[in-house]
């Protein structure tokens, strides 16, 4: 967008749809109730502000050049990426009715592909064909900034990875749900995705 | 925040602010009942999105060096001050149990007030001394960008914004609320500002 309309255009546009995901969120016609409305909101709200992605973009900002620790790397992914991705579990997980134990679980669900999108991305960007991944493979790698493969190496990126694929699957096994077929292909799409 | 802390960061802050505000409006300890909660975040989504305040500000954008009619200006102002304005109207009607009268009248109101105080700034921009504004006088007067004083001069500016406040008085006046000192006195103060 802000390559073919313009910086402010891009802006812009980032505000309005911001503001277009909360509108999509409160329809006033009584199809969802007012009690999950207002839990999405705040779902959404929590996990898109200073305290989830936004604040770990600035993390992002405020990190190039400087020597980040890999839980340093793993605390700003948490928020940069990770909180909305959380948040989107959790919201599927407010318009039903589920347990505490069942939302504790997939609390942890969302944390581990949230990071493990992250390491799979970071692995992508090195190894894949930049044709497949739709960007120049290396672009985001820049010395600057430290990734899971410049932090662990390509191969301990990879067992990480596959650490949180078992650690997201393990939470859906002890969270009490019936089905979670969906949730746990999601869970190996996502780790296992070549692009 | 650009100039102290760069256009990256302003852009976050910005992002942050907005998804704040809708935690604000969304706290999980009942103290605002459910229904309340969604209202809120409805009027508040619609006013700032594209149908609102975003929407206003691109019409902005695109009409720099375009002659507007008056309709045209009346309707981008409409969109890039009088929506947020008139939904902080309407946000504390939705705190309390208003007649749909009482909520129609709300909206003239919050309309007329949101129109009025542009006007008023599009005045005061030629008139005040820079430093009672806070800003270099006839700063944002320059030739691109029509006002209601370049469109329809200074003293027609000036009646054109009186007759905003008697709308938004009249508007009170038939809205059947019981005291409506505070929305009077904050119309008046709008009009008469002189900074």
């Amino acid at each position: 967008v802000h390559v073919k309309f313009g910086e402010a255009s891009a802006m812009l546009a980032g505000d309005a749809l911001q503001a277009m995901a909360f509108e999509l969120l409160t329809p006033d016609d009584d199809a969802i109730p007012a009690r999950q409305q207002a839990a999405l909101c705040r779902l959404l709200a929590r996990a898109a502000g200073s305290a989830g992605m936004a604040g770990g973009q600035a993390i992002d900002l405020a990190s190039v050049g400087v020597a980040l620790t890999e839980r340093q790397l793993r605390q700003m992914h948490r928020l940069k990426t990770g909180a909305l991705l959380q948040a989107s579990v959790m919201m599927g997980a407010a318009c039903g009715d589920v347990s505490a134990q069942a939302e504790a679980a997939l609390m942890s669900y969302g944390a581990a592909i949230g990071l493990a999108f992250q390491v799979v991305d970071d692995m992508l960007d090195v190894t894949a064909d930049s044709a497949t991944l739709g960007k120049t493979a290396g672009k985001d790698a820049d010395q600057d900034k430290p990734t899971f493969v410049s932090l662990l190496g390509l191969e301990r990126a990879g067992v990480y990875a596959q650490e949180l694929l078992a650690e997201a699957l393990g939470a859906l096994a002890r969270s009490g749900l019936r089905d979670t077929q969906a949730l746990q292909g999601l869970a190996r799409r996502l780790v296992n995705r070549t692009c």
